[in-house]
């Protein structure tokens, strides 16, 4: 268990972050409430403010009243009997509006609700120290099972059974779980970015795309590499090589301070230029963290296109060229950003392999 | 592949429901995007009308070309253009603020806006042969887990490891993964209903705690039971008597037709009656399908309470009784609603078990 300080810092931060707009907020996304608390609840709420309070169900008091950083009080304690300030926020990306419905009706009249915009997934975006090396170590696991994944390549083998096979991999080494279901792509089902394993078997002369993450200890890893099975058709082997490009060209702008813009537009404009604009259909990355997909959002488009890249945010860099009914080619690494640059975790090789 | 046919059964039996209030409806929540669907998709807009539309993003347009049931569009297409009707709902259960926000900024000032109360969730209370036959299998794989995890139970070993041992025997056998993170607590950690696997080592005369769930095909399981290790303190031996009876007593309740609230008294009642009120801290039960925890809430409380079970709902029963600092007995099984009464599903023996 991780210091008690740690969550009282981050609970500071995300008051700093909310004063502009309100005194205290509301917060009950899981995956926010084990950042702020370091507990893992399947439904509870945390009101931050200059007395952060706690609401968990009688399922979880008892080991809350053990391990909570902050005072625990029932989760149907009335809201208006705890709620002091006169402007309360709430997380508008993650609260229904039923549940907004809820608090409106709870609140006196003369509390003002205000939709905060993720902001807890915001601060999400800038790991600590303590997350890096937990990042560090899902990626390292997560890199494993990429190299065990490509041992079991034998002709014959279904992507079912690969996926089903790395999975128990990576339980034996201490993971959590996956943090997707594992996409092992045979042959023409590489071209669809989001494809699910199936009973397609491998064949002598297909390519093996393998986009594959685990969750170990909370965070998550994510990288896809892109291989081909005895040999490789020259007209897929040609888009590997653009994508390998552009992917290095939009590493080579990972930095604190580049704009996000200009990180996508590096691979787009190369894969452009080689004329596969159309075939490049999804953003360049995301940020990588207790979600496997969360903020930064790496996509030329506002508001995304003009935010900066800090020191500290973890994301992935994954271009990617899709021939419908051929066959596609993805690589992605999972980055830090740095002052001067960025630091790889997935520590894998980027080049054409035939295995 | 399930037929076409079922996904616009659904849909039509969706309008019907949501007719009173409304023409048309947009749901995005993945699990009720499969129900109606059968494609898994992790962001993608349903509208359901009189022309039923899928709208996905570039990831996800040649899969959903192969297989959408309903014709597919991309998600980017302005609201405004596809949206027809004068009534327009929404899943306020599901759908987050910002996203209200966003619809209502899309649309025409012509469309009201309505919030549903999870119209598709309460679809799929109630469920058809084909998810009776799925439920069934995944209970089936959930019990042979269960033996399996009784299996591993020697003095030493860690509730982690029965888990992740438990994960790869229900991967072996053809799992998505578990429905949850294992709940196996040894000893005192059994009090706590939440509880995850930890450090803790098997000693003799330890009470074992196991609640587990298995994914298969979407659907889950999920069972609970308390067993002796080495030898059974006469003070938990007495709490599982009291809830094997409460149990009982419950399930000859479960029958179409019987409010939820004569259900959860049958078993908090004698509990009651045994001194332990307050030490059945949660509701007696919940539905289990798509998601394993679904509708209906078995809790006698509002407005569950007052509703009746029906013909086709798989619920689970597990009362329980929790000694903090002790340990505690609870005791689960999901059984199927029918016109006579149930079908026990987990069809696992209830008496004392000492190991």
């Amino acid at each position: 268990m991780r210091t008690k300080n740690l969550y009282h810092q981050r609970v500071q931060a995300l008051l700093k972050a909310i004063k502009p707009e309100c005194e205290a907020c509301l917060i009950e996304d899981p995956i926010d409430l084990y950042y702020l608390t370091g507990l893992t609840l399947s439904t509870g709420r945390l009101l931050v403010g200059s007395k952060t309070t706690l609401f968990v169900d009688g399922r979880y008091t008892e080991m809350c009243q053990k391990h909570s950083p902050f005072p625990v009080r029932l989760l149907n304690t009335p809201l208006e009997e705890i709620v002091k300030v006169a402007r309360l926020g709430f997380d508008g990306a993650a609260t229904t509006y039923q549940t907004y419905e809820k608090y409106k009706r709870a609140l006196k009249k003369s509390v003002a609700l205000v939709s905060l915009d993720a902001p807890v997934v915001q601060l999400r975006a800038v790991k600590d120290p303590q997350e890096l090396q937990a990042l560090k170590k899902a990626a390292l696991l997560g890199s494993k099972g990429y190299d065990y994944a490509c041992s079991l390549l034998v002709e014959g083998i279904s992507e079912e059974q690969v996926a089903m096979e790395l999975e128990i991999f990576w339980k034996r080494h201490g993971a959590c779980g996956s943090a997707f279901a594992p996409i092992i792509a045979f042959g023409e089902n590489s071209s669809m970015p989001h494809y699910r394993s199936g009973a397609r078997k491998l064949r002598n002369g297909d390519i093996v795309l393998i986009d594959i993450g685990v969750t170990l200890n909370h965070y998550h890893s994510d990288m896809t590499r892109t291989l081909f099975f005895g040999k490789a058709k020259p007209e897929l082997l040609a888009i590997h090589k653009i994508v390998q490009e552009a992917q290095e060209r939009a590493l080579q702008q990972c930095k604190a301070g580049v704009t996000i813009g200009t990180v996508d537009a590096a691979a787009r404009d190369y894969i452009a230029k080689k004329g596969h604009a159309k075939h490049f259909n999804h953003g360049l990355g995301h940020g990588v963290g207790l979600a496997v997909h969360e903020l930064p959002v790496l996509k030329n488009v506002p508001p995304y296109a003009s935010q900066k890249l800090q020191k500290g945010m973890v994301v992935t860099v994954e271009p990617g060229i899709y021939l419908p009914g051929i066959g596609g080619v993805r690589i992605e690494d999972t980055v830090v950003i740095t002052e001067e640059g960025y630091v790889d975790l997935t520590k894998r090789p980027h080049g054409v392999r035939v295995v």
